[in-house]
């Protein structure tokens, strides 16, 4: 087994704003046999996700950066390919947290079994796995979508949107998804169910969005920012809930501030005065919902309530071209590298 | 009775910025004497509190404005001098929203009975009252503090700063003051028992802010903003809770977005890092908590776990004077007007 070759990325630099293929570096290394209590794992699938962009830079956040000439981190789907540890056997099909890499050893603790008859090994990495209970555990704990109150998510095409739309709908709420360009627009409204779309690069987004909410916003799952939030802002009901899973707009920001006017004060007085509840969160905190979020999400599944779109890539070596993309919108649906077929 | 004159302030115009005494007018008119199931009241304390300044603007809140030429409005404390209202009698002590007059007509809905025996009557204005009350819903419901960790308030010697640093202390967490003067600071420390206390006239408030909060800021209780927030800030630790109950600083803005940089954008994203909460409230909202409050509330003032200081200012006309100074922070203590003797 020694013989065998781990080809892996890790972060060259970190970047000044959008990050650029220089920013990663593909490397070959030898891996070493699994020790007792170990397994080895062939990687299937990467996922990509646009947190992996903080990771990448020094500045404080919930989770420690990738360090300069590390494994860039990433949920997986692996084969056990040889097993000393008594729960794996060879063949098992895994999700594991084993980066951007082709071959990765695991003591266990990272892995979960898969059972391929249940549903694609692929969606444990979206639809069935950290994007999926991204928008099951934000959206039904801190959004609380009541029946007949609007939902507002942007990326409605992707993996986080795309989820939080369609749950929203199986609560009873109406669900308004923003995606970029006709295409996206089309599959969020005609595929996953969403009750009206509104294309961001079509312009007027402001007036658009207020066409698609003649009753205001009751829930806005944010996960972009930027110019998407400037358009929900003015439409938020009193009690309005805002779960912040992520701002894809802002990744790429430089530390300073924007010129202004600054629109904090009015975004206070707002809180204040419609008693809106802001609150950012990382899906790990409601761990504890997890075993409901697989079997809910799995029966949705299989009774065709919850659909699903990948953007598959193949080959690790495409990954940060890929993930560059996936920063700007350039994937359709949940963005996943096929690194072993 | 029909004799019986009620005097009255009126909102003779909506301020721009800050509120002139010209924004007031004292009128004097006839009162009817009441019909069946009606009582007349003489208003014995006039409570002046911050979010007044909200209902005199025309802008939309959670409660409609005050219109030109109606009574402003207002917490009060009455003496029943007439009753054809079964639960009411002659000389029974209530708390009513009656306004800024001297009499008024009440069908009985909106009064509670006071026990004089338990504590003073214009207690149900204050620590007892509606800023007691939001201080324990706010704190309580929202911001959740736990034993150990650092409660941050401003106005600290106010009505409901006051109260929210004790209940913070009563819960075991740590009390964190910010209030204006040597005076107010003293009294913060030595009477109340805040465990910390900032001057914010004495300049470098956001290093003495930091230096009193060396574990950083888990709850903030929002009354104030403005410089404050500022301060507070980068000091939030991650989840952190900051119930927005006021922004004092803010009543006499206009409606423009003040000139940059803009701080939105790093508000969002501390509160995705640092999974923050932010959730602004009115107290009216957490109603059902209101007999817990009263009798938790009283137990406390009996033992001395929670004071309060009354600043009374005789007489109605002065009421517009008082109020326009309670923006600029110049009363200490719950502000009271004392209508009648």
């Amino acid at each position: 087994m020694s013989h065998l070759e781990n080809r892996r990325i890790v972060l060259a630099a970190r970047p000044k704003g959008e990050p650029r293929i220089s920013d990663f570096r593909l490397e070959t290394v030898a891996v070493a046999e699994p020790a007792d209590g170990q397994v080895l794992l062939e990687i299937l699938y990467l996922s990509l996700d646009p947190y992996m962009r903080g990771r990448m830079s020094a500045a404080k956040s919930y989770a420690r950066p990738v360090e300069i000439g590390e494994v860039m981190e990433g949920g997986t789907v692996a084969r056990v390919i040889a097993s000393r540890h008594p729960d794996f056997g060879k063949g098992d099909i895994v999700c594991s947290y084993s980066g951007w890499q082709s071959l990765a050893i695991s003591d266990g603790s990272d892995l979960r079994k898969l059972d391929p008859s249940l549903a694609p090994p692929s969606t444990a990495l979206g639809v069935l796995g950290m994007p999926g209970f991204t928008a099951y555990s934000g959206l039904l704990t801190i959004g609380k979508p009541a029946a007949g109150e609007t939902v507002v998510v942007a990326a409605a095409s992707g993996a986080v949107g795309s989820a939080v739309g369609q749950i929203a709908r199986i609560k009873g709420a109406r669900a308004v998804g923003i995606a970029g360009g006709p295409e996206k627009c089309a599959f969020a409204r005609d595929e996953l169910g969403f009750d009206a779309v509104v294309d961001h690069r079509a312009g007027n987004l402001a007036e658009q969005l207020a066409d698609a909410c003649p009753d205001g916003i009751d829930v806005y799952f944010e996960n972009v920012g930027g110019a998407v939030w400037g358009a929900v802002f003015p439409l938020l009901n009193e009690f309005a809930r805002i779960p912040v899973c992520g701002l894809i707009a802002h990744y790429n920001d430089e530390g300073t501030a924007p010129s202004g006017p600054d629109r904090l004060p009015g975004l206070m007085r707002a809180i204040l005065t419609k008693s809106l509840t802001i609150r950012g969160f990382i899906q790990r905190e409601f761990a504890d919902q997890r075993p409901a979020f697989y079997r809910e999400a799995t029966e949705w599944l299989a009774s065709g309530k919850l659909r699903y779109k990948e953007d598959i890539v193949d080959g690790l070596e495409n990954a940060p071209d890929a993930f560059i993309g996936l920063l700007k919108g350039r994937n359709f649906g949940k963005l996943v590298v096929r690194v072993a077929a």
